[in-house]
């Protein structure tokens, strides 16, 4: 990352500079193994000058991690076009693309990292958590959700990251089929909390209706239908 | 839980006594909200008494903690017999009693309480999850998991933790209810695992026919397909 042409960067140029290279770092390593000489060097500059842009590890982990969340947030953004199933799909594929840039530094973070505790950290995590439950609510065309919709989206988000977290420690599960799944299992979360609530329910048929069979929600519904009978 | 009649304790019935009264105490409220003063008075002692068994309320804390932990993965153990479901069932209300119990310190840990990051609170927060693991396993006589069933069971874990945490923030849903959704949970994201796994499609098929229709993954077989062709 060190750049060959030295040449004198504004304080925003240099502040965002120190940001992307610390975040690269942060990403593919352990953010506790990642030291301040090493973003210096990395960024061609001194130890005291990131110093001088950042008063210690934390506030640059911190910068870096906001523009990881702001990155990830607008992964969500899909156009309202074509059936939900596939829609979600290809938000489950760009999550996994970032899953997979940041891998380390994720499951450092969501297992419990430097910063984790942190009320700035708390903050970006759940503002992310956020913006993915507003995204599903406006595919689902809801804005006022009951209770149980809100608790079957909030917990499949959660189911997400886990499923992510569980297939970073190793990779044993092709990528692709746990994109898939996660876009299932969102069905079939949905399926048991339905018998619950008749509101839920109507939303549920109208959401399967719209599904074709060789989108990710419809195959699911055959599948589902084999197995109870057999 | 000041006691009315004073006497000399040992020192490990002392320091016994001192985490039950830590315990409740970071139970009920947020433990960041927990002085070393209130537990001291609880415990009818002074506060460099308290400092003499714990060098500091993190280490208060985390035996308060252990102790949490060990209560937890006790309720896990469950007698192999009669319908899986139905064992599930029963552990999932002795879970949610767990939550009930422990709700704002639950809520805190589980969100990044003071001690999230320590090394001693992640490793118990681990363990309670490994006990469930292996409870699971036991009750499915899977020695070797293929990594597509330790994906289910392992998220599903994850899901039962994110659904009580939602749970707790307003209570909105009766726990009765969520108690069976968390069973019906795992046979859906079971169902939808399976049709990768062969080996898992079989486990499956086993485990669905000995169900009874009244038993909560009996239900569930009828309700998805009631869902599906509807």
């Amino acid at each position: 990352m060190t750049t060959g042409v030295r040449r004198r960067m504004g304080v925003e140029e240099r502040r965002q500079q120190l940001i992307g290279v610390a975040l690269e770092l942060f990403s593919r390593r352990s953010p506790d193994d990642v030291s301040i000489d090493e973003i210096a060097s990395a960024a061609g500059i001194s130890r005291p000058l990131v110093y001088h842009y950042f008063p210690g590890k934390l506030s640059l982990y911190e910068a870096a991690l906001k523009r990881a969340s702001e990155d990830l947030a607008g992964r969500f953004a899909e156009p309202h076009e074509g059936p939900l199933g596939a829609r979600l799909l290809r938000v489950m594929r760009r999550f996994f693309d970032f899953v997979d840039e940041h891998g380390p530094g994720f499951s450092a973070l969501m297992r419990g990292g430097p910063a984790v505790g942190s009320t700035t950290t708390n903050a970006l995590i759940d503002s992310v958590r956020q913006a993915a439950y507003e995204q599903i609510l406006s595919h689902l065309q809801v804005v006022d959700p009951p209770a149980r919709l809100e608790l079957i989206i909030r917990s499949w988000i959660s189911l997400a990251e886990s499923t992510a977290l569980i297939w970073l420690d190793g990779r044993r599960i092709p990528r692709a089929e746990l994109e898939v799944q996660l876009v299932q299992d969102f069905a079939a979360l949905a399926a048991v909390g339905a018998a619950y609530d008749e509101e839920l329910t109507a939303l549920l048929r109208r959401v399967f209706a719209a599904e074709r069979l060789d989108d990710p929600f419809g195959d699911l519904a055959g599948r589902l239908i084999a197995l109870a009978s057999g």
